[in-house]
């Protein structure tokens, strides 16, 4: 709580005092996991007065917005590769990070941890379908083509991905609501406990974070370049792998406070959910608004960052179709996640 | 039904009488999906008569007979590209629009529909088998053969395809029938109901259309030079996507017919059905038979065509696999295919 | 029985009388073939004192030890190539060869097999992870790196997938034990039957069978080269597919019993869990080893056969993950192998 408090006024002066960037790096870093924490807890409350569903819905939401502001920035400077190396961070961030920790750590409390089967299916579907469709088909067929044909196969994929996005929704909460309601849903547990906070209040908390988060991680992208010179990493691996993190804090606290509290409905709601969101709604739109920029940026990633999104797909579908998790688990997907970043920092 | 009684005279007036190829690319177009719709309902009525299984298998080999046809003529005029095309979109053609039309169509209707989720698995394993496994493996291991070695390896696939397609019938049929019925087997309800036609009086009409179809389809394939230079299409575009839409109309007419019945069954043993017969029969009969002609034709599609196909198959074994469906899978596979269209076109 | 007395003294006779190898090499296939069925029997014994799991790791222990040995001999002439492609054929023999055998043979007697659903998910998981994600990236990765990155970067997943070996035998011995027992485990019915051999004899002949099979597997490697040039075939070839078939000829004759006693909890777990303990234990094992001779060896695989492994894994993960077998699905298993072998032969 102090962190809060003390890090957004010290980030404001430290930025406006040019204070060295590695420090700065430091404070960015630690101000928006504090900030990630205000937003976990009011995100809590409001998912127990809205149900896990709509709940990690907003929180997916208020997750990537943040993202989504950052890269705009990132395109209008010109800088497609990094827009796609945080993208593909932010999947395997997602797919592999949060949803291993929050396996990881309810599993190490309970025994067995189940979630909704039939969400875990639709969500499965969903992942092949933005990843290893939508994702590899621009990449294998873009080698034959010249760059208008590639940025127009990538305008009409990102149409496409918004569409079923946008169904998939409608799907979830208007035609099937309700319909796939697995018996141990942590909808009827969650009713009866009380919110931390009000739903004014929540939303009044997690506006202002929001907005704070979007301000200091802004600051915190201009010091990369120093950092990344300062402790001998490359810009793809601070790309992939340290924005991800920081920049995912937000879905990774509340994640884990609910894999901690046994609700993995709304834990595995928030890392998949908020990787489709990435995959299917921030990337197609991000293709979409580079259109009105200088440059283009096709929906055509490097070969190491399709594949290890590609194969992230593959292990998680595995392991969450059956709609239980454990530790072990858990530990699989942070094993994969120590893997690709061995990969990254190295290439 | 005037199209029928109307479509086929036109067709052949019109080709002795060599109007444009435009016009005639329409008229046969049309005509061969009327005659689709005749053959849909004699297959209907022999399904009724024999049960969901010899239906599916009934309605498979009568669309794919016409294709067999017409890949033949093309296998002797040299045109193995084409050929390798035509199989590519007839895979893509029932596995995303034929199964995600009835998906789809099928859900609009039913909130949720089940089908056999035995069928369903076995069907994957095959799905993976051809085209994860016999189609990949040459693709990559050619790279570093000869063309002697590429036709000796595409023979040696060609010939346990068709070998496990024939021990795959025996098992269907013979050792395990019956043996993974589940209790909502389309199978019970079907009996009650009245077929349309008698058996006999459905055989002929199937035979005639049959034939009726081959000649209309042949004749289109000739069409197909000119109307690619008018409408600015590719071949392969032409080949991969309207081939397949026009070709598998048949399945395509019948599917849509069971789906809206809610025996999914028989829709995706069509779709899924139709898939493996061209993959392990139809594809690897053709590699037999162009043994005989002057250029042998090796089981290597080109990249985009295998990646299709391979991307394609994991979708559909993940949202096939539950042995239900709703109108959004059905969606999610229309898209893939939008995609794939989209890809093909451009290419 | 008679081949075992006869075999190790004549394979010692004629190995210093220097008989013509392509004779010896009959002689030591037969050998080891006669030793194996020997510790068939003693790990069988074994099985039934110590339950199913216990003893599928004791019998994928001791197929796999000799492999490490003859391995690191191979390492320390600097055959990393022929290394590799051994591993590789493991992989593929165990998956493909032995679990297809197991599957074709226990279906033939028994209509449905059914083994551990639980099991089958769990080692699902593992094979996703350590074939697509840890031999899959650096493959991929190291596309851009030169010899020292990819160097470390192979150490680094060793590391990694050996810790992750570890923890799984933590998770299935120590957390989860029993926990995910299911109703039809073979556990109840194997404390009933009698063993064989006391454990104390059990283990003496597996100790000196072992020892027995790596003296005469070490003898036989030296017959390769000859015999690659009698038969005219590949070194590829015999590292890959012969040395696979004998080389885990024990795992073949014991998974076949147990499969043909409709136990297959354990003879999956030998066909499963000896890829998983090839794949995670013994390819990181030798990369570490590596590192003490000349020659470092990195967890690179050639493309093909990458491709025939990673086929061959989610092939298996689609027809294992119902937890039933039938004759069927090993022949779809068999035939994938007869696939890749013609692959390797052409090569």
């Amino acid at each position: 709580m102090i962190m809060t408090f003390v890090g957004v006024p010290v980030s404001v002066i430290g930025s406006l005092m040019h204070w060295p960037s590695t420090i700065m790096f430091g404070i960015y870093c630690l101000t928006i996991i504090a900030l990630a924490s205000y937003m976990g807890r009011a995100t809590e409350s409001l998912a127990i007065i809205a149900g896990p569903r709509i709940g990690g819905l907003l929180n997916a939401t208020f997750g990537n917005a943040v993202e989504l502001i950052i890269s705009i920035f990132a395109l209008k400077a010109g800088l497609t590769g990094v827009v796609l190396a945080s993208l593909t961070g932010s999947v395997l961030g997602n797919l592999l990070l949060v949803a291993g920790l929050s396996f990881f750590l309810g599993g190490i409390k309970f025994k067995r941890q189940t979630f909704n089967v039939y969400d875990a299916r639709h969500n499965s579907g969903l992942l092949m379908f933005a990843v290893i469709v939508a994702f590899v088909i621009p990449e294998v067929f873009s080698m034959g083509m010249d760059e208008g044909k590639t940025i127009s196969l990538s305008v009409g994929i990102s149409v496409i991905l918004i569409a079923l996005y946008l169904a998939a929704l409608f799907f979830k909460l208007v035609t099937h609501r309700g319909v796939y309601q697995s018996e141990n849903s942590g909808g009827g547990g969650g009713h009866e406990e009380e919110p931390e906070w009000s739903k004014m209040k929540a939303i009044v908390i997690l506006a202002l974070a929001t907005v704070a988060v979007a301000y200091v991680s802004e600051s915190l992208v201009h010091t990369f370049e120093t950092v990344a010179e300062s402790f001998g990493w490359t810009e793809l691996f601070i790309g992939v792998i340290i924005v991800a993190i920081v920049g995912n804090a937000a879905e990774h606290a509340s994640a884990l406070i609910f894999a901690w509290k046994n609700k993995m409905d709304i834990a595995v709601e928030i890392a998949i959910g908020s990787t489709l969101q990435i995959a299917m709604f921030v990337a197609p739109v991000l293709v979409l608004i580079s259109l009105l920029f200088n440059e283009a940026m096709p929906l055509v990633f490097t070969l190491p960052e399709l594949v290890a999104m590609a194969s992230s797909v593959l292990l998680m579908v595995i392991i969450s179709n059956d709609g239980e998790s454990n530790w072990f688990e858990g530990l699989t997907l942070l094993a994969a996640y120590v893997i690709m970043g061995i990969g990254f920092f190295l290439l």
